[in-house]
């Protein structure tokens, strides 16, 4: 690169940590509780038949998580629906006294703002979180409940299906929970930044270096329980729309069921190991990946010391911990590929 | 290639197409439809809590598509899980009154016989298609109710599922539309193998060459509905599996929220377009795909004849019609990579 003295200032854009804004961030998904708590309150007396979880993209993967957590936790109705499917299949299950929860960050996404309606007319209630006030989805009578507020999809969707199990007898500890999660999560996922910053550089500049080798390539992201979701989004929300890298993403148990025979020794594999009931289905990938494959990384959130959080409780924060490793590496991604995340190719580029 | 005249009759293998063989396999399962019925006409007597299908990799495959027929006709409670994720996971909602339906060719893929064991101890019933005799799942004992017979897996479900929604009175055409099956269907899927013969084999030809020139780049396949389910397997275990090719599989209105980005004029893409009520979703890619790409290939189950069969069932078979034209493919792309899809590299051949 040549550069003339006038612009020799200008710099690469390289997101630094921010300590501060990080935590501010988590605290104010925390905070939201006494709000969601009190509308749920609401929900419970009217009496509901099903709660629904709705998403599209990202947001479904968040769905996803809530699912994967109540599952083997609750009796209690719990679905997990594409929006675009729901709105052309439908569900049969789906009645007037459904619960729907979903988030949107742009609060205007196509496919929600047609759930909204298609929710209404049948008569049941949505708490919906949108990030961005003003828009179409904060509408007054589109949805029954909306909470605006920044981020934090994934703590809001646990808030609500934690609060839920807890009325219904399935999550005791949940008091407990919530108070150790205000009291430590902000600062140790900061943490994990920290510790992983290092890490996440590497990891960044070796990828930029392998992509100019061999951009055809694709990145295969392997992840099971609630970092299943967490990956899926990754791979799909952050790698393919907002970096242009193609990945490929599977979870543990269907890695083993046909994937596994396109992986050689330099495919480039990343494996997400957390700490819930699914953990052994991801160790299992660990010891088989050394065997075929010489381009693979684990991140294990077992390594992080997460201070103050009690240990019975890290398996429920795992796909949080991977997001804050991910917001380091996306970081020097952006910074090694010269590629800003805000851009799309096509997304809302065009109709279509 | 120089070959001495001793070895010049010495051909690679290229499967034609073995109508009488194709024929009566399908045959052979919708004749399955009695036993089945009586098997759950014991069930709808004794009653049951759920419907739960249970599979893995492929097998998981063909859940969705049960799962997906069953979401838009039926409030009764189906369920389509993960072997492995139920194993470890597991559900809450499940109790000793459901019954549980899977299939497995070889009869003792591990997960599905850890499942079988763990169904035991629940003391569930269950009704297992079974390919191969005097394998572990068919032992005395394992699973309630077992038939053993070749192939036609997705048509084995759809019985089990369109027969539950008749008695639940959710499938009034379900006589009618089995007549008209085992009239029509067998001969309809050659037919679907015959016209698109010459399709598959130009398009295999393609696949070839540009694996030649770009042997990393995976090739992408765009579904939904019903569809989905049948490219989830046919990426996975034909292509990533049986023939070593990478793979995206990706939804439809998922294709919209990240994957899209990675899309360029050179990129493989593959959508398919099937009947069912998640069509327009497929539609809207095949609009938007021109745009961007000029190496995408589009099958529509539309434009097939499918002699004899009545236009308002077309919907329930456009994943076998896709089979059938994969078929041909398949054949075309083991002669052209000169692969034999039997081989694995790593499945089953050594403990992992």
């Amino acid at each position: 690169m040549i550069i003339t003295d006038a612009w020799k200032e200008e710099r690469p854009v390289l997101r630094g940590l921010d300590e501060a804004g990080s935590i501010s961030m988590v605290q104010r998904g925390l905070a939201l509780r006494k709000q969601i708590e009190t509308i749920l309150d609401d929900f419970w007396n009217e009496g509901f038949d099903g709660i629904w979880f709705i998403g599209i993209g990202g947001t479904y993967a968040s769905c996803m998580q809530a699912a994967v957590f109540a599952k083997s936790r609750t009796a209690m109705p719990v679905y997990c629906e594409n929006a675009a499917e729901f709105l052309t299949t439908g569900n049969k299950r789906f009645t007037d006294k459904a619960i729907v929860i979903f988030s949107s960050e742009s609060g205007n996404t196509k496919e929600m703002v047609q759930l909204a309606e298609c929710i209404k007319e049948k008569g049941a209630r949505t708490l919906a979180f949108i990030d961005t006030p003003g828009s179409t989805l904060t509408q007054d009578g589109l949805c029954t409940h909306v909470i605006i507020s920044r981020k934090n999809e994934q703590i809001k969707f646990f808030l609500c299906m934690s609060y839920l199990m807890y009325r219904n007898g399935d999550f005791a500890e949940y008091e407990d929970y919530w108070q150790n999660m205000e009291a430590y999560l902000p600062q140790a996922l900061v943490q994990v930044e920290k510790e992983s910053d290092a890490w996440a550089r590497a990891y960044a500049e070796k990828k930029a270096e392998q992509l100019q080798k061999r951009p055809d390539l694709p990145h295969y992201f392997v992840a099971a329980g609630n970092q299943y979701g967490a990956a899926y989004s990754y791979g799909m929300c952050y790698w393919e729309e907002q970096l242009w890298i193609r990945t490929r993403v599977v979870s543990c148990p269907e890695f083993f069921h046909g994937m596994q025979e396109v992986i050689e020794k330099d495919t480039p594999v990343t494996l997400y190991i957390g700490e819930d009931e699914q953990r052994p289905l991801a160790e299992r990938v660990a010891r088989f990946l050394p065997k075929v494959c010489a381009n693979y990384a684990i991140i294990d959130t077992k390594e992080f010391a997460l201070e103050g959080i009690k240990p019975q409780y890290r398996q429920f924060i795992s796909h949080l911990v991977m997001h804050a490793v991910n917001n380091r590496v996306d970081a020097y991604l952006e910074y090694y590929l010269r590629h800003p995340m805000t851009i799309r190719r096509y997304y809302r580029q065009f109709e279509y």
